[in-house]
């Protein structure tokens, strides 16, 4: 409890952009989020007035910064599962905490949670070498995915493999693997809900998310052309994971739309790329509802503030555009004066999310038109067909 | 400009929740607001990693905080104009300056130069001394309103005065008055423009406020039963207004409404508490959009986000609540989970605006009701009529 204030310490580990804009959703509650950053120059630690520095892994920074938190919770995935335990063990409130958490750092055991829960992922299997990997798609098929079990993001730790030469590389990195099959997707999709330690849920619209090259590029919110009785089954899927995993907080699930029937793709168990839309788009955004729910605050409504919302990212472009940001940032704006646009404080290095857009409006089309438009030209300063990341367009 | 993030840095001189907001929109934006706060448990100052402490009133402190900043702009009108002018002269960027800020500053220069537009204002008078108030009494009738030139806000500096002896204490201030007939209005309207150093203007929609002992208690946006043409010759002469008097940011015009036509009350250079309804309400908030004006981006569309939009402010209660603050927040959210809230951080002390809330949706009446009812909660924990500021209701 913050005594010049009377409200709540939340205290978040990792400082990027979630936690960025997570204390600009805590500065409405009256709260000042507490940030544990690696680095002085980290996105939310530019930002935020109570910043320490520390490494995500290193217990003894994380007792220090816990000291006077109400909660702990987290920008990414990185917190070992027995640091947090040795928090909670000490008194520290966490949320999500380990047991919960570890469904989200560890793909094989949330697959073989999933399993277990009946709940349909892609055929998938543990992989040790590249003669299980072969065996595997001697079953499903090749090209297989090979994903790294801990660690990966935005692509990372994840390979299309197309034979077992293609293997070497990944096994020369020595990490745990798993293979799975590549599913001939239609589009894939993403759900947010909200589960607070009452057990309160709160579950936001289907969203449809455009990935180029393993990196979400686009959300539409909501997922077009989804009929009403398949997006409420995913959000009550979604409910009933962040239920039986024990969920306090947000928890983001993306899912693979394969001709009618959906997969679980991935977990996150905070603030997620596919759920930026919901700064303007949602009654309440998912930075504010993920504090509500660690703090355990009635949740806020999730209903949509317009017929159409899309969000593209700005992933900065493989050589330095001529135009410095700033000058971006007017043609943008004098582009399209009713985007919202939120840059992150990040250095432009190829291929980076530096920012995001948010286009919100009655025709969909219209809407992702203007998002991607502004993100192009936020990215490189043109707005041109062709020269964007927004291949789905 | 910001080294780390090649954005611009603004400086705004005030540590209070107007600088609170507008740090929350200046992230959004790549930036961190820069703040000269007096105290460093100021609301903003709480909450931003950019925190200098000294009075608005120190030229040295002043000239210090500028350094380094691409622009200074104010959440208050207590920098003296001298100043303002040593900065500019010293080569800061300062908006407003310090020849449109007089307007904002001196109740009687605007009087002066209202006049001399041919717009409208309540019948005033300069006055030194009782005889002086009692002969423009008898010319417009009993009560009168007197004001102190400079320094009121929120009440403060106004009086109603009904008689030659309710001016003694008053005199006794030593402060320079004026005197104003006591318009009978009907209402109380406001409109906000923003204007750009290159001369774009951006002009919101004029919304009703509702007034308690001369404090904002409530704002409707738009303003209900207004005639489209009516709201746009407020408009109209808004940015008038601003070209006029060369404000750059944002000019907050209040107005009274009387019976069909409108008199100028006051005008603010800064975003105000007439405008915190944009923060959800509008495309673009007016905090967003004075960061924009100062900085001469391109402005933002100022449509509203919803058919009818409602802000009502928390002031604090005159015996501390049963509940603390967080309990009561618990409630308010649990009754009213679409209902925005914004706490500015500050300690409750009685009459004091600690907070505001925004509600959103299709029926005026309804969200006028849910926004009073949030704030009620907020203020003392009751939601039943009567106990609650909002005497408007």
């Amino acid at each position: 409890m913050d005594s010049r204030t009377s409200l709540p310490v939340v205290g978040m580990v990792g400082g990027g952009q979630l936690a960025r804009m997570s204390h600009q959703a805590a500065i409405a509650l009256g709260q000042s989020l507490r940030i544990l950053a690696t680095e002085p120059d980290d996105g939310a630690a530019l930002v935020a007035a109570d910043v320490h520095l520390g490494a995500p892994d290193d217990l003894e920074a994380l007792r220090r910064f816990a000291k006077g938190c109400d909660v702990v919770t987290f920008d990414h995935e990185h917190v070992p599962g027995d640091h947090i335990r040795a928090l909670a063990g000490a008194g520290v409130m966490v949320h999500p905490h380990a047991d919960a958490l570890h469904y989200a750092q560890d793909k094989r055991a949330m697959r073989e949670r999933l399993d277990a829960l009946g709940m349909a992922v892609p055929r998938w299997q543990p992989v040790a070498g590249a003669a299980e990997v072969a065996g595997f798609a001697a079953e499903v098929g090749w090209p297989v995915v090979v994903k790294a079990v801990r660690g990966g993001y935005d692509g990372r730790g994840v390979w299309v493999v197309d034979s077992p030469a293609a293997l070497e590389p990944i096994l020369a990195g020595g990490v745990e693997l798993l293979a799975e099959e590549r599913v001939p997707l239609h589009r894939e999709l993403a759900v947010q809900v909200a589960r607070s330690s009452y057990g309160q849920v709160a579950v936001y619209p289907v969203v449809e998310s455009v990935q180029h090259h393993g990196v979400c590029v686009e959300v539409l919110a909501p997922a077009p052309l989804l009929p009403a009785e398949r997006a409420a089954a995913i959000q009550q899927l979604a409910i009933r994971l962040a239920t039986e995993l024990d969920v306090v907080g947000l928890l983001a699930v993306e899912l693979f739309d394969v001709s009618g029937r959906v997969l679980v793709n991935e977990l996150a168990m905070r603030p997620h790329n596919t759920g930026h839309w919901s700064i303007e788009g949602a009654r309440t955004s998912q930075f504010e509802q993920h504090l509500r729910a660690v703090l355990d605050y009635p949740l806020g409504e999730c209903t949509l503030t317009a017929p159409a919302v899309a969000m593209a990212n700005v992933l900065a472009a493989d050589r330095a555009p001529a135009q410095s940001l700033d000058e971006r940032l007017h043609h943008m704006f004098a582009a399209e004066p009713g985007v919202k646009v939120h840059l992150y404080g990040k250095r432009e290095r190829p291929g980076r999310k530096v920012a995001h857009v948010t286009a919100l409006g009655d025709d969909p089309a219209q809407v992702r038109a203007r998002a991607l438009r502004a993100a192009r030209v936020l990215r490189d300063g043109t707005s041109g067909e062709g020269t964007g990341q927004g291949s789905g367009s």
